[in-house]
């Protein structure tokens, strides 16, 4: 494609609507963005992968490399983000499920680009990428607490949540240094054990999270997630009835 | 102490040993940079915060700004460490509730220092800085290792320790940010739940950190903080009796 020869025909991007355009440059930013750190990627590189010239990448993207990279990566934010809207069917541990294949999926084909965008990278303007990726875990808490039931989540429940994303994140990265190791399905039925874990944690001390901890719960079911947890810690408490005495 | 004229003397701190001048350069810097954005630090800050000429300051650090943030950075970095650090007496959560202690101190003296660490403040080089507070996390995982007797921790407690220590990272800063609440102690309290959380939520797939979790709680008691949160949680285990069916 680098030359824009082949497939599609010289000067044949010129016809595309311009919201398509700028979507196709993105798309072809973000995947190597992916693949490099963003300083080993030029506009010619871009412009090459997209199938476009040079002049039509500064046309859509007057700031240059900076301006393609916080655009990529807020691309990359939404579909991060778009990962934890899951429709409300099934128990909540069901849903979550869903929610995580599709970020395990995200995480995987995006790789590099993902741990870039986690860890911050920072070409100049650190504090405007940093913004991104907190829209991202503010965005997915939010998916979170719609799918708990809580419109107003205090802070305890807050916390607990935004501990579980930074979880989430952590051993992602953990996930893609070990070369995808656990497999993806063991990861997702751990981070779905952790989730339940800490949100148990949390019911035990604030009253507002002992309520959500009960409705949600109610909401499951023995062949859910949740029941194979359930029945998976029950050695624990039996390890732990010293502790009750 | 401005102009070094009060207190110590002009000229006094030539007669300083290397290392304690270095030292005292480091604890200004940290002190100027825990509450201020690197780039508003300046060398005539520093040195006048510590008593200390320009000139002088350019010798401990002829990189100037950058190799004193770095170097501060640095020292709050060892200092962090060090929180974990923790004799073998009590029990395991009794000892973490030790080392928590010292940590919320920490976090709430250096307040914008701790926040700048975590979150990587970008001055021109932040590949170094995200590999001190990386540093960090590592230390701070290996202390807990050495409290679990696990010498050779496998991928699944190695995700669960550092999922806990990127909570324990995410939820200070949110406390920063909610000014300072809970109040320590209870936060103190539910980064110990959650920890104990973690662990089982983990043990309950591993058969290797089962096995530490089992040694972990033979070695709490009922009036140590796992048997606060033993107690606590009981009434979970009801609200989840129809997942065992």
């Amino acid at each position: 494609m680098g030359s824009g020869a082949e497939g599609r025909g010289t000067g044949t991007y010129r016809r595309l609507p311009v919201a398509e355009r700028r979507r196709e440059l993105l798309v072809a930013a973000l995947d190597l963005f992916s693949h490099r750190a963003p300083e080993q990627v030029s506009i010619d590189d871009i412009a090459a992968a997209a199938g476009a010239s040079r002049p039509l990448v500064y046309r859509y993207f007057p700031g240059g490399r900076q301006q393609i990279y916080e655009a990529a990566l807020r691309s990359a934010a939404e579909q991060l983000v778009g990962c934890f809207a899951e429709p409300p069917v099934g128990t909540p541990t069901q849903r979550l499920s869903n929610a995580l294949d599709r970020y395990l999926a995200f995480v995987a084909e995006h790789d590099a680009g993902f741990s870039a965008l986690v860890r911050g990278g920072c070409v100049t303007e650190t504090s405007r990428t940093t913004a991104i990726i907190d829209e991202v875990r503010r965005g997915a808490a939010e998916q979170v607490f719609v799918h708990l039931g809580v419109p107003e989540p205090g802070l305890m429940l807050r916390m607990a949540v935004r501990s579980w994303i930074a979880a989430a994140e952590t051993v992602s990265l953990i996930w893609l240094d070990e070369g995808r190791q656990p497999p993806a399905d063991e990861l997702r039925g751990w981070l779905i054990d952790q989730f339940v874990a800490i949100l148990a944690a949390t019911a035990a001390g604030d009253p507002q999270s002992a309520a959500i901890m009960s409705a949600f719960l109610a909401h499951e079911r023995a062949d859910s997630p949740a029941g194979g947890l359930a029945r998976r810690a029950l050695p624990l408490t039996g390890a732990a009835a010293h502790l009750l005495r």
